[in-house]
């Protein structure tokens, strides 16, 4: 039989006990569950980029992953706990938007608020549920307990708006949404909108004090120091510079505007 | 059948080739076992962090689980290597101070000075009984190799001090005894102490030049910007800022005291 | 039967979907196999700290590992994505040279150049050939493909040159070749090297100001705040200081020289 799969994407760090507790909980419930780590470093509280990120990650795993996300500020107040069911994979983490996307690409079957305690750890604490609630339903789940058996079915969630480049006459506006560990510009310019835009004519980029005229390849392409603009990996166009920071090159930071002019 | 668990903590980092080889010493010993990271980020030579650490973690995990935990400041010298049976767990490491409060919370069943060079790499080199011994050792027992044969039982080990909050009439001085990954400043005021401390009367915590008059029940409570006290997910009261780092906030450091008075 | 174990070193750090990818590429084409971080702390685009770190490691796994290594300066550009077999293990990742001293130290087999799409995803992006082609080849690999089925047998490969200590009448320089997380100076002089050297006549070791004329056994040896020298667990000289960063304290960074002078 194949072993079940659960990633676990946190703002948690990994210098605490809070992720390896999150695991303990898990594999009490689960032995034989295989974990995987999406990322424990997304910025403290920033939802969105918890979302941006899980959203271009969990496809890539096995169908029927479970994928278990906690970037959570509301922790003990309102918003509730949810298990989300797309498609081809569960969610489990709080509603608060961490899923938006996910259910945007994968497709929403069915959205559970959790409220069974049977499922939980007892008592549950009011500042760290993805111990004591989110770790055990994705055990539990990964087991084969049924969603519906974990709290009554919702037909509302919590979605988060993604902020789309605008287009004002010839210039389209996009911003800066995620810097990479390589320092490399995430933009939120993706290829197909960026091409439906310049409709084969030239064009320029412009970030903060830095034009662009071109596309490269790769991040090979540039000479050392060399500021490129490139699609990357998950298809946004991307401000890199060869063997270097493009980050402190441009002195750039997330949410910066980039412009794309385009010519007659 | 059930995999065998075996986890790491240590003040390696994850950077160099240290924590990578104990796993591979340890894969190749026992093929099927799973490896779980606590932390590596314990700071360096930081004895005490990581048994307070360990101590809170540890019991999250299913039992029989190993636990292998190298904070060495004196590896090569005079310390003892031991295997430490408490009543449902095993732990592996250096004899200074590590398994003091695991002990504490678990009771302890057998302590084993590790001598037998059977089930160590060998040579042994002076720097790194992680690699050498204490990795051999835990996959050894995964496998099912008894305590005593590791090597001869010993009635005496070395226990750290746990540093207890003070009552001086109406006010009780504990400390920070732990800043995490989120800013927050953890005591080493427990729950149970700071209730039966203040009697149900009104109190006062002093922390720095910052005065907090009540409990918030979660992080979600505050204002953002407020400073909160609140007992955390470990039942020690914990000093937080909400959205922000407390650390920063009001320029706190571990080991830093901090007062509860209580009225009248 | 025994799981597949595939490792992974990268320059990708662990705050992104990078390396998270790569592993739901692996687990969906092979749930069974077991993956285990060497580091993703490679210093960005630093193949020769990749491909020491990877000497350093990949023998104490079990035999037949395959270690995915993806520190990629040129990826999408001309150098070729290879299979290196060694006598024991296999190595999958860019033609750089990043195999250059696993291949001197096990013995080279065989290398194909990865050539058959089959083994890809597609379609292959140009900037992250480690979710496109490494991960996927892996864990084919992983799963019994034999080596000749991802492309063509070559006998050219990349490989570094090793920086050797040189030896000058009577004074033997070395570099520092690498600084660990305690900040422990790791110098390229070897064992054997410097015994054969020093001759059993006394020594003196230079780095920058410091004079170091005895070699300790151990970490533990100095007292606080003493400048050590000593042979750590790579067998490399090795420059540190008890419980401080030498790295902090001689203000040192890679590449300094070292030199050993000999009496008569």
């Amino acid at each position: 039989m194949r072993p079940s799969i659960i990633t676990l994407l946190t703002d948690f760090g990994t210098k605490d006990y809070y992720v390896a507790s999150m695991k303990g909980v898990i594999l009490k419930i689960n032995p034989q569950c295989f974990l995987v780590d999406i990322t424990h470093q997304i910025s403290p509280q920033d939802i969105r980029e918890g979302a941006f990120l899980l959203a271009h990650t969990f496809s890539y795993f096995p169908k029927q992953t479970i994928h278990l996300a906690v970037v959570d500020p509301e922790v003990g107040g309102k918003r509730r706990p949810i298990l989300l069911k797309t498609r081809n994979y569960f969610f489990v983490g709080p509603d608060n938007g961490l899923f938006t996307w996910v259910g945007e690409k994968d497709g929403v079957d069915q959205v559970v608020e959790l409220t069974n305690p049977k499922y939980f750890l007892s008592p549950i604490s009011s500042t760290f549920h993805g111990r004591d609630i989110f770790a055990p339903v994705a055990a539990y789940l990964s087991l084969g307990v049924r969603p519906e058996s974990f709290g009554k079915r919702i037909d509302q969630w919590v979605t988060l708006d993604w902020k789309r480049p605008e287009e004002k006459g010839k210039r389209l506006i996009g911003e800066i949404i995620l810097i990479d560990h390589f320092g490399n510009l995430i933009t939120n310019i993706e290829k197909k909108r960026f091409f439906s835009f310049i409709k084969n004519q030239p064009f320029m980029i412009k970030v903060g004090k830095k034009r662009i005229s071109k596309l490269s390849q790769g991040y090979w392409e540039g000479k050392k120091g060399e500021v490129m603009a490139l699609f990357g990996s998950m298809d946004f166009l991307e401000i890199a510079v060869r063997e270097e920071r493009a980050q402190e090159r441009l002195k750039a930071e997330r949410g910066d505007p980039i412009l794309i002019e385009r010519g007659e």
